[in-house]
């Protein structure tokens, strides 16, 4: 008889087959007992009934929360169960008996559920949440891949501390110190001159001792880079990109999204052309909404989350002041006070999901820019030689992928968009 | 006029086009100078004749190896040029002239290409064997999402040495201090067992101070985990996987292929079903080739080799002694000396690229055997939680990346076959 997957039960309809996996619900209403099943595809009500099986209907006794199973019978169409099918169970066996599960319906602490963290993830919503970062790493790649451009993965172990050891985690290596890798943007550009464009895919991290529902010290991020491009490149593609993304998860994963209460119709709104909007506009927006920033600052989190409220669509801001700025940056022609750096902040108050920028390709512009800020030069030489020889125009961006996710999922911490969150007070389980 | 990518000449035959791309060498024939322009995509002849173009003849003059420029012409078809097509050049623009480039088409240490690895990623053959590396690590993702694996991503930082730390990166981690992963396959287990099938593909870390032409101490693994499965499972998406991407990378990257002078004729063998041989048998056989070696422990990399260098496609030994593998590996029925495992082990003399197993699904033994191994159970418990709620027989493998990048392109070391090298002296640039 087939086993088959729960998601695939609609082409099983009237055929005998097999499924397997963990008991969700269980309730008897006399001689008949209604099992939720869940096998990691979908959820399926089994219909155990005493004068169908009365082997199953007394092993069905066993039966707790989360405890495994295989059950046999006939898959039915049945529009008023979950997932529009149901089985009727000829026979059941129970392989394996939970006792105590320690997730119940109720409700639990946070702090709890993050300890609990390896079995939270077959819990209804972290299930849907996972299963869209899953369907959104693929669209990025698909989309990337799509217009040619080549995954080359950026390394982690860095050796030097380029901008500063602060946010930076610290490893000993051998007879050395290495550190681990923020963002591969530096490495992507040395692909970039190699292969046009280029991607990395990959965790990074930051030592930030923040405690926001926006930061976790272990994170991924999708990094673009391409040679002979511009910011107008970076708005471009990175719109496109999230469109794609955006496009996917409605398309394929509904049932996530509703299984999350997602107000879709905010997310179909999500469609070229975003909103731009320059530093100084923003900055005077923030201003009449009473807040007391200064001309130079960069935006922080309140801030960003105060004008995405106002946005329906993503919205690109753009040009930042050089001084709140990476070195990297290349200068906004006509002006040598801000940068040709986009962020594009996500709508419902969401925030920065993305930043890029145009990178410096003049060798002597960067070396000056370099000893600006203070940094070791030496760490940069490799750097620099892709400005000594076959310099050209480039530019790219990082999408932090946890809150990309939260955003479409319409969660408010990021923690429950990666599978094992690691924040600054947690690295169990 | 129009931008075009050099890959994509075939369909702009006639056309005027624009390209931007690098000087890979340029040589001068009185009238006429031809300039192999890349442009990341590949390789075109641009022909610059005097009496076509005065600017562009001119402009010429002034560019060297690796110099940016771009290229205006008319595509031509030309069955003797690289690439099958050229380019009548009409006007030329340098965009920055290189100068000196330190990778010339002479000989150079390979301690001097690592130490300019920046540069040398644009080299054709490193060019290669990149482009074939992403197109690996696509079609594993595609073969596994074909499948309905679903992508959950491992988390790099893990809170215990929970196999001992003497191949582990340490970090501080705030007041703490935490390991970078050396596999995911633990996490894994969490989240088949809320998912079914599941895959992680990350960076891992190993603090080996091995030297050999097989190591990296940062290193791609793939690593599929699956519930209600066992070693046959193993077998089957194993062969199926590594079936797959030879065949995508045969399909696609022939011109790869051949720029490395690999001999296709050997990878078009790589088809199921694949070799399979006991740790038993294999021992005889190594005793038979004059190896000294003993029931009960590992195979080494020479022995793998030596083992592999007889086999016409992958072969998956199995079955090894317990003594050697992992505390969480399965027990082979009817016999407690060797465990339910498998390595498989590519020809050519390459050696192991998988390793994978059934894991122990049942709590006391599991429990035992983390005493017996004299691991900390405290570590453990939430992976022991595993077998306490609804446990199921589960299995699951790791695919080394670069190791199968390298034997797929035929090069010797695997330092190649990652964009970064990271080995016990090299974590530059």
């Amino acid at each position: 008889m087939a086993w088959i997957y729960i998601e695939d039960a609609g082409r099983h309809v009237g055929e005998k087959v097999t499924l397997k996996g963990w008991v969700q619900r269980l309730r008897s209403s006399g001689k008949i007992k209604f099992l939720i099943a869940r096998d990691g595809t979908g959820v399926m009500q089994c219909v155990i009934a005493k004068q169908d099986s009365e082997q199953a209907f007394q092993e069905a006794d066993a039966l707790t929360q989360e405890s495994s199973v295989i059950v046999e019978g006939v898959v039915r169409k049945e529009e008023r169960a979950p997932g529009g099918f149901e089985l009727t169970v000829s026979r059941l066996q129970a392989v394996s008996i939970a006792e105590n599960y320690p997730i119940t319906p109720k409700e639990h602490g946070v702090d709890f559920l993050l300890r609990n963290r390896h079995l939270w993830l077959r819990s209804s919503r972290q299930h849907a949440v996972l299963r869209i970062r899953a369907e959104v790493m693929k669209a990025c790649r698909d989309y990337l891949d799509g217009l040619g451009f080549i995954e080359v993965s950026a390394p982690i172990f860095t050796p030097s501390a380029s901008e500063g050891t602060t946010t930076l985690f610290e490893t000993k290596y051998f007879d050395e110190t290495a550190y681990l890798s923020q963002s591969g943007q530096l490495y992507n550009e040395a692909a970039a001159m190699a292969f046009g464009r280029v991607y990395c895919f990959g965790p990074t991290f930051r030592a930030e001792k923040s405690k926001t529902r926006r930061h976790l010290t272990e994170f991924w991020m999708l990094e673009p880079e391409m040679a002979y491009a511009d910011l107008e490149t970076v708005f471009e593609v990175s719109e496109g990109l999230v469109t794609a993304v955006v496009e996917r998860v409605l398309e394929r994963r509904v049932r996530e999204l509703e299984v999350l209460g997602r107000d879709v119709s905010l997310l179909e709104r999500v469609t070229p052309p975003f909103g731009r909007m320059s530093y100084d506009e923003a900055v005077e927006r923030l201003r009449a909404g009473g807040f007391d920033i200064e001309w130079g600052r960069d935006l922080g989190a309140e801030e960003e989350t105060f004008l995405s409220e106002s946005f329906e669509k993503p919205t690109f801001i753009h040009d930042y002041p050089a001084e709140a700025k990476s070195f990297y940056m290349e200068p906004t022609p006509g002006g040598d006070k801000t940068v040709r750096c986009t962020d594009l902040i996500a709508p419902e108050g969401v925030g920065e999901i993305i930043g890029g920028s145009e990178r410096i390709s003049d060798l002597a512009l960067l070396e000056k820019r370099i000893d600006d800020h203070g940094l070791p030069r030496g760490a940069f030489e490799w750097y620099l030689d892709l400005r000594r020889y076959g310099s050209v125009p480039h530019a790219g961006f990082g999408l932090g992928l946890e809150r990309t996710v939260a955003w479409i999922c319409g969660i408010k911490h990021i923690r429950e968009a990666i599978p094992f969150p690691r924040t600054i007070y947690r690295v169990y389980p």
